[in-house]
């Protein structure tokens, strides 16, 4: 039997090795993801990014606790350094975490964030489609949030929600424009802390300034199936209302208070992700954030593809003595690139 | 006369617009740049990351001044969204950064953060070059350093400061275990406020941990001269003591306190900052670092080459009835890739 059936038919260790693979990006792994794509599209990914100290993992372990007791198996990638699934935070993290360690019906695997950042969106997109595959109903994404390519990488996520905490310093504002514009549900935990009231004023204003009532921010459109192609894909775009939303509804990102520690508000969160779910398949945009995913991920494997392809062409050490050229100021780098892709013409 | 040539006479002006042409990625910006390119090579790249509330935007201010009054030019380009620089942030930051607004020895720029990632270091690369090549002394980067894609930014510069500051959540310990590999300097900013002897200790014995006696963890040296062009120079590398550093002297990041809204300990930090790049220079490092910046640039110059190339060879309907096969399961995302390179071969 191949690693990819004993995934498919549930074997545990199986799945260990091959999201090792994958995340290795070896030719096994790549083999077993070919067999296993057919089986996939039916997980709903629910990317779960904040800074640090919001107690996102706390929370994502308890929504966690509350698909499994939908009866739903449950897969959680931690992609942050910090996470106690992966390892980092505090030991009081770590222990809260066991809740979930004798669950069959749980999955949690944590990457390591040493690599490249395209390699690493890449691998979490492959990873998710081995749960996909491997029949988990929701798959959990956990990113720290902070930086452009942790955004990235929920962006890979259906669900988006942004977790936010009273009192994290006077920067805090200013990053959430940035990471305002993902979020499909934004979550204020540790909401029993003082400073909830001016952090739900503050969400609040930025949403009214984020989404007017003509307009809607569509992000997971920014790479769409008739964008991935074009450059001007990379940036996000606005989209009249009437053209991403045929249903004429539009989603607000409604704002949830929680203390995950605690387990308050995770039941009315769930509740909020469901509905989100509900919306997306009946706008379509289900479908147009899935065709988004796969012609992005079949971007970053083009742009690999082409640069071995030039790597096998070229000898190392005609990029070597290039390179030397451009260190003494002989050559710019952009003219050294095209003196390389025309070496290689020839 | 062309806009590079007047950047070359000092003119603010067409160094704004260069600036724009750069950041955007024009034709006109990518030719200036390489008229540019042979005045570069003089500048200190300083990178300063740290989380939000770690007060790096007023250190930077703060650096700033200390390096006017010893007679430097200095160049700032923020790539945080949260920097007061770039108009995030409260408004009594953007009250102090207003110390550097008349001088004409100082040029400030932001960064948008828009767009993809890799164009982001790319732009931000390019755009310190500008800097360099207008005969700015120093050049500062300011990034969130939260996300590896910060981390990447920051890496580009020659001495690299991660900021730290006590009391901002519990889980920020483990964030430092990442990013504490790229920090030549260490900066505890905010010292004055209770927590400060815990935040030291946590990061001396972070610190104890990174560099055992035998080894030094030599970050710009993951992508090397002969390793820019291998997969594997994409993630770190420890080398043995006595490979990277000739002098036989090691860098150990010293620990530095500040209190930059009151201008403490910044005398100080500059001074570490003075000796690291004596070091730098010193241990053949100084070079070391330019050419790995030089490769990567070369190697991420050479990946949108290729793409574009791609681009202009396949049809935009080809990639889009291949992406259709993949929604509907029919190819996996490789095999698509497969069939769009062998296709193009014909």
């Amino acid at each position: 039997m191949t690693l990819s059936q004993s995934v498919l038919q549930g074997d545990r260790l199986a799945l260990a090795r091959l999201l090792t693979q994958v995340e290795n990006d070896s030719a096994e792994g790549r083999a077993a993801l070919a067999e296993l794509f057919p089986h996939t599209g039916k997980t709903h990914l629910i990317g779960v990014t904040g800074a640090p100290g919001t107690g996102k993992s706390s929370l994502v372990n308890q929504l966690a606790l509350h698909f499994r007791r939908e009866g739903k198996r449950v897969a959680i990638l931690a992609v942050d350094p910090s996470s106690p699934f992966t390892g980092g935070a505090v030991l009081g993290d770590r222990v809260r975490m066991r809740d979930l360690a004798g669950d069959a019906g749980v999955f949690i695997r944590s990457m390591a964030t040493r690599g490249s950042l395209g390699g690493l969106a890449q691998a979490t997109a492959a990873m998710t489609q081995v749960f996909d595959a491997a029949g988990f109903d929701v798959t959990l994404i956990e990113t720290v949030g902070a930086g452009q390519s942790e955004v990235d990488i929920a962006r890979l996520a259906s669900t988006t929600l942004v977790v936010e905490a009273p009192g994290l310093g006077d920067d805090i504002q200013a990053i959430k424009a940035g990471i305002l514009e993902i979020a499909d549900v934004l979550v204020i935990n540790k909401a029993d802390r003082p400073g909830v009231e001016n952090t739900e004023k503050a969400l609040k204003s930025m949403l009214e300034l984020a989404h007017p009532t003509r307009h809607v921010f569509l992000h997971h459109g920014r790479v769409e199936t008739n964008g991935a192609f074009a450059r001007s894909a990379k940036s996000p775009t606005l989209h009249p209302m009437s053209e991403t939303l045929e249903s004429g509804k539009m989603w607000l990102p409604p704002i949830q208070r929680t203390v995950a520690v605690e387990g308050q508000g995770i039941a009315e969160l769930a509740a909020h992700i469901a509905e989100h779910a509900e919306h997306l398949r009946a706008s379509g945009d289900w479908a147009a954030r899935e065709r988004a995913r796969l012609g992005s991920e079949m971007e970053a494997l083009l742009r690999e593809a082409l640069m071995a392809r030039f790597r096998a062409e070229v000898p190392n050490g005609k990029f070597e003595s290039t390179l030397k050229n451009v260190y003494e100021r002989s050559l710019s780098p952009w003219e050294a690139v095209k003196l390389l892709l025309n070496g290689r013409q020839k």
